[in-house]
């Protein structure tokens, strides 16, 4: 069966943005571009939040990719009626339900992009299997959580952690059903 | 100068404490028995925040200690007027200005017992030096955060993180003041 996957970038305190959206706090460095670039292979599904989707829009990172890309996006949104991307499927459907029958399919390793809504809902269907974190060394305070209550309390292992770059833990979990 | 180190163990979502005060999912091991060891042999002095001071009596782990005890403790409240325990002090006044005067005479390290208010009010006045997490594999979506908005973004130095007994990551970061 396919795995699920929610990774990201955070601050100590947990946020993956400040308050006003800021990011610049955010380390770039070989060891990431490591990580990312195998990460990258393992998957061919990206599963967006409609908040994330529209924010990678403006910042010309996100798309369905068109008929070349061997990404599949799906975006999920309770409020939109149409997705103006190529290569992209709006879900407006039950989250949990579909990335259940999503991951009967077959193909690669499946990608969930914070923000936090989306990680909630679909930890709360219990259809993430691992959690990545790159923890930097900041508080910020006050931002966009990385997890928001998942309303159940969720078991994990540690599967690895080590130091990188930059002063960052980078720590992988696995989600036990 | 007397360091001051913030430290406590916390789910990966950041909580010392589920929203019902449990603390059932903390892991006891012979790591964190050695760490602790090390740990009270280099301080002299516990910051207690009132709420916390509250439950360590009530659980029967918090005390000034008395003459014998080596362990000095000063209990930071705005609404007590006077401490039902021998050998602690009541500290009434900015907790910043006094911390900061602490940290001058002699002694050895100081510990800051969490919760999170105590922390903030003094992680925002910048008299915190270390801060340690003993991050369990667990996210309990709710509780008692380990921080609060220190109201400035706090920056810090990765001294060391390793993976200890119970799928726990443990690290040290030094406050950048």
């Amino acid at each position: 069966m396919r795995t699920v996957t929610y990774g990201a970038a955070c601050s100590l305190d947990g946020f993956i943005a400040g308050s006003g959206g800021e990011i610049d706090w955010l380390h770039s460095s070989r060891d990431v571009s490591e990580i990312m670039r195998d990460y990258w292979k393992s998957i061919d599904t990206i599963l967006w939040g409609r908040k994330t989707w529209d924010q990678a829009l403006r910042m010309g990172g996100a798309g369905g990719g068109g008929k070349t890309s061997k990404i599949r996006s799906y975006v999920f949104s309770r409020t939109l009626t149409s997705l103006d991307a190529n290569g992209a499927e709006l879900v407006r459907g039950e989250a949990g339900a579909f990335v259940r029958d999503l991951k009967q399919r077959t193909g690669k390793g499946i990608c969930l992009m914070g923000g936090g809504e989306l990680a909630r809902s679909l930890l709360d269907a219990d259809v993430v299997d691992d959690i990545g974190m790159n923890v930097h060394p900041v508080l910020l305070g006050s931002g966009v959580p990385m997890f928001l209550d998942p309303r159940h309390r969720v078991l994990l292992e540690l599967m690895s952690s080590r130091k990188i770059d930059g002063g960052c833990v980078y720590s992988m979990y696995r989600v036990k059903h």
